[in-house]
C-alpha cells in the first residue's frame, strides 16, 4: 500500500508541485475512511447504502411510482437524471430543471434523500440547492473545470470512474474536488470499456477494492450501467457487496419497456426487492449491514 | 437467455455447420447443470471447491510445504505447473517431467487431486496418466489443435480464458473440447486484458455469472493471475463467491519472495488461511458451501 | 458506405428523433466535402495543412521562437495550449489568458493563424474573438454542454477523438457541433487507449480512411499524442498523408528538454524541417500537395 | 532507441537468463538488418514485397484464378490458407493436406513461392517440404512449442501478433524462433483488438515503425484481418507504405461473395490491381520499390 498513486503509461509526465504521498485523496491522509453525510443518511461507515430509481425523470407519476417501489423495498436514497448527457443530439436529453422538481418532490414524499446528475458548471447552483448528492459522469470524469467547480460545493459529490480511465486517473480526479476544499465524495465504479462487446461494459469489482485501500474515500457500485443486462445484476451487486463496496447505485423502472431511456438496463420492482432480500446475508459475512438510520455508528458525525 | 451465444465484433461470419441453438456448451442442452468429478471431490455441485498451490513446481521440499499448508487450511486440489508458458524464452520454463512425479507424490500424500497446465498435444499421455485435471493456460485458448486433442481425453479440463477472448469465443473454445467427446470441462476467468496497467488483468466477474447463466459448466476463478496483487485476492476471492463462481484457483506459495515464477502474487500461508476462515460466511450467503465429502449431494454421480 | 452510422456495442438504444440517414455529418449529406476556412488557409481541399508548435505557450520568447521555426519550416497555423487539461491538479494549468495574447502575436507577427483549445463554455467568448481555430480536446469529445455552445461560435473547431471513444461516438460528436449551426468543423485522430503501453496511445489512422469515406468533414492527424514518441512521428506523418489525412497536428520545441509540458514527444526544430521535406513527395503520391495560397483551389471559398 | 525492450505492465517479472541487452531480435545484434530470401523473392531489403491470394484454398479452380489475377497484377508470393484456425468447431476447417497441393501446384505454375499457415508441430514436416513460408497465426503467437519447433526449421516463418499482445511480448515471440537457431523470421502486424467494432481490429501503424527501429527483423503488414473492410485496404496498404514496412499480406478472391472464408474482407481482382497500380508512387516517396529480380539489391545474398 503506502502513499504513492503508481502510473506505469507513459501518458504524462509527473509534474506536480506536490510530492505524490501528499496527494489528499490517500488513504495516508485520513487511515479511518471518510464518511459521507447525505440527510440522515451516511456512507462509508458499517451501513451499505443503496441508492436506487429511474434512470431517467420522464414525469411525475413514473417517478412517485418508481420512488415509492424502492422505498418499500429498502433503498436509501432516490435517483434519476433530469440533464442526460447522450451520445446522439437527436435523443431524449432529460427533462431539465422542471424534471428536478418532481425528483425532490418524490424524495420528500417518501423520505429519501435524492442524486442527480451534474452536466455543467451553470447547473451547479441549481442542482447545490435542489439535490442531496451531486453526480458527475464517466463522461465527465476528467472536466477539470467542473470538477473544480464542485471542489467549491457545500454538498456531497459522486464521481463516477470515467469509461477508460486508470486508477490513477480516477483517484486524481477526486483530487480536483478535494484540493478545491469539498471533501465529501465518493467513488463510483461504472464499468470500463473493454474488447468484450457481449455486456455494456466491464465492472472493475478490483478497483473497488484497490480504491478502498489506496483511498479514504467511499466506493459505490453501479452495476446497471456495468452490465446492462438485468440478469447480471443480481450477482454483481452481492459480488460488490463481498469486495468492499460502501453501497449501489441502481436502475429501477416500474415499467422498464416504457422507459425512455435505458430500459433494456433497469431492474423491476420485483427483481429489486429480490436483490433487496439477498443482499444482508452477504453484508453479514463481511461485517457489514443495510444502512438503518437507529444503527449507534450513524449517531457519529461524518466530519 | 435462450440458446444462441450472440456476437457484435465483424470478426467471423456464421458459417457454422450446426444452428446456434445446438451447441453443446449451452446450458440448454443440460438446463441441471454439470458437475466435474476429480478424484473424490465434484465441481459445479453445491460444494464450492478450492485449488491451491505454487505458481511453478521448484523441487520436492518446496511442494510439499506448499501441500501441507494448503492441505491444513482446507483446500481440495492441488496446483503447481511443471510446463511454463513464459514471454521470455530465457525465464525459467518449469521442471517438465520430474516436476509432475514430485507433484503427484505431494498430492498422493495429503490426500489431494492435481491440476497442471498441458501445453501442447504430446504432453497429453503423460498428463492424463499423472494427473487430475489439465489445465489449458489463456495463451493456448485457442489452440485448437490442443482442444481437439483434448476432447479424447478422459480426464476433466479446466479451460482458462485468453486474454482477450470475448464470452463468445470462450464458449466456443469449450465446444471444441465438448465436441471431441469429452464433457467434464470447467471453465475459468483470470482476468482480462484492459488498458488499465495498475493490476495485472482485470478481473471479469460479470463473465462468471453470465457464464453460468448461459453455459451448464462450473465456472473457476482465478484472482491470483487476474490482480497481481495479494492484498486483493480476499477480497476479490469473496466476490466471486457471492458472483457464483463454483470455485478457486489459488496461488500460495510457502515463501513467496524465493519462488521462482510469480511470487509477487503468491499467497503466504497466513493470508491462504484467513481466505479459508472467510470463505464459508459468503458462501452460506449464496446458499453454498465448502466442498466436503460427507455431503449428500456429492454421492451422486456427476455423469 | 451509404448513409447511417453502425452501432454494436449494447451502449445506447437509438432513441433518436432523426432517422440516421438524415445526420449532417455523413458524407451523403455533402459528397463534395466540407471545406474548413482558416484565415487565408483552406483544409479538406487539395492542400494538406500543417499545424505545429509548443503544446503549451510559456511565454513570449519560447512562443516566438517557436514560431519562427515553424514558419520557416513551412507550416501553416501556429499551435500553442494556454488552458491546459491536466490528469493532477498539481501539474501545469497553463499560463490562460495572457498566454493567449502572446500566442496571437507570435501568430500576426509570422502570418499564421493560430489554434488553441478551449476547456469550457465560459472560455468561448475569449477564444473566439482570439484565435483562428478553437480546438476541443480528448478528454472532451463528450462534453455536450461545451459541443452545443461551440454549435453557435462562427469560428471552426477541431474536435479531437475521445481516448476511448467509438468511430460512430466521434461522428455524433461532430454532429452536436453541426447540429447547432456551425458547419466549420475538423476531425482530429491523436490516438486511443488500449492495452498496449509502450507508446503513450495507439494511432488509428484506419478511423482516419474510414471518417473521410463515411463523413464530409475534413481529418487532421495528431502524432505528437498518438505515439508519444518523437522517433515515430516522422513515419506516423508520412502514413496519415498516405492514409488521406487532411492535415497534421505537430508538437514542436525549440528545446523539448526545457519544456513545462510534453516535451519527451516535442519534435526538435531540427527534426520538424526534416519531416516538412520529407511530406511533399508523399503527398504527390496520392494526388495532394503541401498548401500554398497561390493554388487555384484555394481561391474557390469553402462555403 | 537502444538495445533494451521495455515493459511497463506488472505481468512477467523479468526472471530472463540474459541481459535484455542481449536479446537476438534486438536492431543492436544487426543494425543493418536482416534480409528474408524466400525463392528468388528477398524481404527486409529496398523491394517491397506483396503476398496475395485466397484466405482459405476451397480448390484447383479456385486458387488457379486467384494466382493468375494477383500474378498479373505484380503480386510476389502466393497466400492461401489450408488449415484453417476457427472460433467455431462447426465453421470450414481448411482441406488440409490436399489443399497444400493444389496451392503449391498454382505457384508453380506462376512462379510464385507460397506461404500458408501452420498450426502445430506436427504439421512441420509437411508444411517445411511443401511451402516457402510457415505462417504463425495470431492465436499462435505465444504457443511456445510450435515457436520453439520453428526454431528448427530451415524454411522463413512469418510470426503474425497475437490480437492483444503487446509490442514486447511480440519480439520476445519472434526470439524463441531466433533463439532456436531460425534467423529467417518477419514480423506481421495484422491489427490489434481494442474497444473500437466498427472494424474487425485496430491496425496498429505505429507498431511497425516501432518494431523496424527496434528489431532487424522485416515487418509486413496484414490490412485484410485488420481492417476487414475492402474499401480501406486501399488506403492502408499506401500508410504501411509510407510507414516504413516491408510488405503486405492481401487476400484476393475472384468471387469474394462465394468465399468459404472471411469473403466479406478480400480484395477483388479488380481492387487488387488498382492497389499494385497505385503503391509505387509511395515507395518511391520513401525510397524502396515493388520488388522485381533484376534490381542489383537482390544479387546480395540475406544471409
Amino acid at each position: 500500500m503506502g502513499g504513492s498513486v503508481g502510473g506505469k503509461r507513459p501518458d504524462e509526465p509527473a509534474g506536480s508541485g506536490r510530492a505524490p504521498g501528499a496527494l489528499r485523496v490517500l488513504r495516508v491522509e485520513r487511515p479511518e475512511g471518510t464518511r459521507v453525510r447525505v440527510g440522515p443518511v451516511e456512507v462509508g461507515g458499517p451501513g451499505f447504502v443503496v441508492m436506487a430509481g429511474p434512470c431517467a425523470v420522464e414525469g411525475a407519476e413514473q417517478v412517485q411510482h418508481a420512488a415509492s417501489v424502492v422505498a418499500a423495498a429498502g433503498a436509501h436514497v432516490l435517483r434519476g437524471g433530469v440533464f442526460k448527457p447522450r451520445t446522439s443530439p437527436y435523443a431524449f436529453q432529460g427533462m431539465g430543471e422542471p424534471g428536478l422538481h418532481v425528483l425532490a418532490e418524490a424524495g420528500r414524499r417518501h423520505g429519501m434523500p435524492i442524486i442527480s446528475e451534474v452536466m455543467e458548471s451553470a447547473q451547479i447552483p441549481l442542482m447545490e440547492e435542489s439535490t442531496d448528492i451531486l453526480q458527475v459522469g464517466a463522461r465527465n470524469m476528467q472536466n477539470y473545470s467542473l470538477l473544480r467547480a464542485l471542489g467549491k460545493v457545500r454538498k456531497p459529490v459522486l464521481l463516477k470512474r470515467g469509461l477508460s480511465a486508470t486508477l490513477q486517473e480516477w483517484l486524481l480526479a477526486a483530487e480536483y474536488i478535494l484540493d478545491g476544499g469539498n471533501e465529501q465524495v465518493m467513488l463510483c465504479e461504472r464499468g470500463i470499456r473493454t474488447f468484450e462487446t457481449e455486456l455494456r461494459n466491464t465492472l472493475d469489482l478490483a478497483a473497488v477494492a484497490w480504491a478502498k485501500q489506496r483511498s479514504h474515500l467511499p466506493v459505490i457500485v453501479d452495476p446497471s450501467h456495468a452490465t446492462g443486462d438485468p440478469a447480471l445484476i443480481l450477482p454483481m451487486s452481492l459480488a460488490a457487496a463481498a469486495a468492499g463496496a460502501d453501497g449501489l447505485l441502481i436502475e429501477v423502472h416500474p415499467k422498464p419497456e416504457q422507459a425512455m431511456c435505458d430500459g433494456h438496463q433497469a431492474l423491476t420492482p420485483e427483481r429489486f426487492e429480490t436483490l433487496m432480500r439477498r443482499l444482508p446475508a452477504v453484508l453479514d459475512a463481511v461485517d457489514r449491514h443495510l444502512w438503518r438510520p437507529e444503527s449507534p455508528a450513524q449517531v457519529v458525525r461524518a466530519r
